[in-house]
């Protein structure tokens, strides 16, 4: 990290603004450059002290960073990297923070040009409201980021990687993109799609009725309906077989319990409570 | 709630614990006995506070009092009614704690004899942790009791129970069990059979990939096997006719994503975000 004397993050939302924040908290040193279509956009993340500077240009904003962070919509991240790389002053780490990565490092998992090296990642911290309004400093802390290098990767960036993430307060794991494709379909895209299901399921009649349970278990049904359209579809295999597997668990729950078989619904019921204790709260 | 001296609750695990909690801290004039099988745990909820004096004696437990809430699993509380109603005080007013309702108040909307008069209730808040030494003096702040009276229920014992509930914080809905039924099972009963089989088709070896929405949506799948299975069952067919709906919803997301229809994926999830953001966090 000692090389690192600028960065800059293309897309200032909530992920790009915390980075920004995050990273101008505890790395004074390091000037932290956004880009953004949208002055408006820039503009807010400047005013919650995300950025130093800002520019629609892309060109401009990228060089002379040592670390490109492109948090932009999956979809438009491939593109994005493209657009970049021949404007990197040669030897810049790009990396991302999208939700899916096979597509995304398989695009990208090639020569682009002498300026720019790009390594996938992917920060588990979220949250359903979207913009750099909701930016917060600690949003990385004790969380865990993915890293999916390839056999491309150079170990030095691999490793500056890491370091830039651990920076920011985050525990680094390292897996193949389509081992992070496939897990994140069963954490992450499924219950999403579960949840939205659930809600759309609800007449709106009963909501005096809602407690803990219904607003716990949907809450994520409240992101982004464009952002998560483009995540479903760039993990579209892994989240349709996860989800075989979980439509499969529903029709054995509602078998049993059309057929009053109370044994085997406890059953179900218990091994379910033994896999979510074992995870903890 | 002048009139009333002496309650009696019957199984005092979470919700009964903390109905005495409650009762204890905000009307001290009022005596409450606690009833059990088991006396580690009427000693446990003797310890916390949250009875005065305790007994395993069913007969003994309930004489004298003006109010009984039977807070036993729902499987077992028509039972348990029928037990106490030759033994209660001539004019004593019965309710219940369960999940369900239309099963139990059918059973219960009867001649109880000249002692005891039934009333449903529904508190709507919990915990995925049983037992007293869980309980919180504060559980039914700011939450919903449902009630469910019938053509035979008396005015004056409807305000009692209304009363009743107030005093511990919480608001009243009254609603007819069989709409009751309906409602918690699209607020309640099917989310947790979701989450159960969420659960159940996410691999061990994805946990270090889990983060706060998946341990949101899953949450309740911790709760009690054995309490939910009679949950379940006794609430067949509004769950089985929700989980329909549930089923085809997810259908629908399922064959949006196949086809890779972007436009039909995007509706849906902004039909389900815009209820959801009605509801608020």
């Amino acid at each position: 990290m000692k090389r690192i004397k600028r960065v800059t993050i293309v897309g200032v939302g909530l992920i790009g603004g915390s980075i920004g924040l995050a990273l101008r908290r505890r790395r004074k040193s390091i000037e932290v450059v956004g880009v953004g279509r949208r002055t408006a956009s820039l503009r807010k993340a400047k005013r919650v002290g995300a950025v130093d500077q800002t520019t629609t240009d892309l060109a401009k904003g990228v060089g002379g960073s040592q670390l490109i962070v492109v948090c932009t919509p999956v979809d438009t991240i491939v593109e994005t990297v493209r657009r970049i790389a021949p404007h990197a002053t040669p030897g810049t780490l790009i990396t991302d923070a999208g939700s899916t990565k096979a597509e995304i490092v398989s695009a990208l998992d090639q020569d682009l040009g002498p300026g720019a090296r790009f390594i996938g990642s992917h920060p588990l911290a979220g949250h359903h409201r979207a913009g750099p309004e909701h930016a917060q400093s600690d949003l990385f802390g004790g969380r865990t980021v993915v890293i999916t290098p390839t056999r491309r990767s150079q170990a030095q960036d691999v490793q500056q990687l890491c370091d830039f993430w651990s920076l920011l307060g985050a525990q680094t794991v390292k897996m193949t993109a389509v081992e992070h494709d496939r897990a994140v379909a069963a954490t992450s895209h499924v219950p999403h799609l579960l949840a939205s299901a659930l809600v759309a399921a609800m007449p709106e009649e009963y909501r005096a009725l809602i407690s803990t349970g219904w607003l716990d278990t949907t809450r994520i049904a409240a992101a982004d309906p464009a952002l998560w359209t483009h995540i479903f579809l760039s993990n579209r295999k892994s989240v349709l077989s996860n989800l075989k597997h979980v439509e499969a668990n529903i029709a054995r729950l509602r078998l049993a319990l059309e057929r009053g078989r109370t044994d085997q619904l406890e059953t179900l019921l218990t091994k379910a409570k033994r896999s979510r204790d074992a995870v903890g709260s």
